[in-house]
């Protein structure tokens, strides 16, 4: 599957402001979502593959990659399109073994240095923040701007911004060098998260054609 | 690998009481621990990658198959000789897709309803219990010999008696149908994990063999 990393969404199916996980993605592909990544860190994981089964289906009518977050069995489990891994998580080059070589891989990197690494493990796109200060993530170092500007230039790969990435925000991170953002509660605590979406897509479409013409 | 569940080491290398876990995990293979478990609960998994690679060398010298909790991209990763799941843990029918028909396969199962359900999967064996109050495992829930010997009855699979188990209570295990006794703190707790071990393998040879005379 191709890789559009415009707005990628982070989806934790505890964190969706006590609506159903499901219809806050549904809403969030509808806005112009273009990966989901599905991220579970507590409670049965039996429960998660009920759920992600239903993703799955839900990001296939919409053409767009499901992730599953550290877990590559879960990924072949429910027959996802990658995984995304930590640099403390599986690493890289493993997950390539065991699903393939057209499954999507994407590292975290907040460095040169982790960013050179993931791409020699065969790393398809990196996760770069905390660019912003957030509370979806306690506890994560910021690196602003500038540090997305450094990992972007290191490395061939598509990077996306993360970290406390908003509407407002976004273009600077497209300016900056970065093929998309990563949200997690900008579209899933979000009053509309159709709408939330779809103002990310704006801004990052909007900033990507004029790094284009400025190109 | 054959599958010899007398004495069952549950391996978290978090509690072993200050000491080397590989250490503790080496003195009870001397014993004659027969199967290890490794389970991994908090910190980074690419620590327990390290430290498993040398478990996985460890466990291969003493020719003592090598289990891993839950995840089964570990156990791919490390070449385990298989996984352990919970009931809410990745389905045994989905360890044995990605593992493989040799991978031994091993299922929680404290009712008749769940050891048949696990057998039907394609599980290799069972790990019952808590037969006995245990600190190791906060919350579990007593099912008693009784319960121990209904799931035996249940199911055509071994079972290994789980909760609480010493070199004291082990007999009356094999005695209610159980092919062996796993333990956690019995041996990573113990003074003399050695000595631990070797006290929990006497104790269920005996038994075991008692039960070949009277059988």
């Amino acid at each position: 599957m191709s890789l559009d990393l415009r707005v990628y969404l982070v989806l934790d199916p505890a964190h969706t402001g006590g609506r159903s996980p499901l219809e806050v993605a549904e809403a969030a592909l509808r806005g112009g979502v273009t990966v989901v990544q599905l991220r579970w860190k507590v409670g049965p994981l039996r429960e998660m593959l009920r759920w992600g089964a239903a993703l799955r289906e839900l990001c296939r009518r919409y053409r767009v990659p499901l992730l599953i977050n550290d877990r590559a069995d879960v990924a072949l489990a429910l027959e996802a399109d990658g995984v995304h891994v930590g640099q403390e998580d599986l690493p890289p080059e493993v997950a390539r073994r065991l699903l393939g070589p057209r499954a999507l891989i994407g590292v975290s990197a907040r460095t040169p240095e982790q960013a050179q690494a993931a791409e020699a493990a065969g790393a398809d796109y990196l996760g770069t923040g905390s660019v912003f200060p957030t509370g979806s993530k306690e506890g994560a170092r910021l690196i602003g701007l500038e540090g997305l500007r450094t990992v972007a230039r290191a490395t061939r790969l598509p990077v996306v911004a993360i970290g406390g990435v908003n509407a407002e925000n976004a273009a600077a991170c497209i300016q900056a060098g970065a093929a998309g953002v990563a949200v997690i509660s900008a579209i899933t605590q979000a009053p509309d998260p159709e709408a939330a979406a779809r103002a990310l897509r704006r801004a990052v479409d909007e900033a990507l054609a004029a790094r284009r013409l400025e190109g």
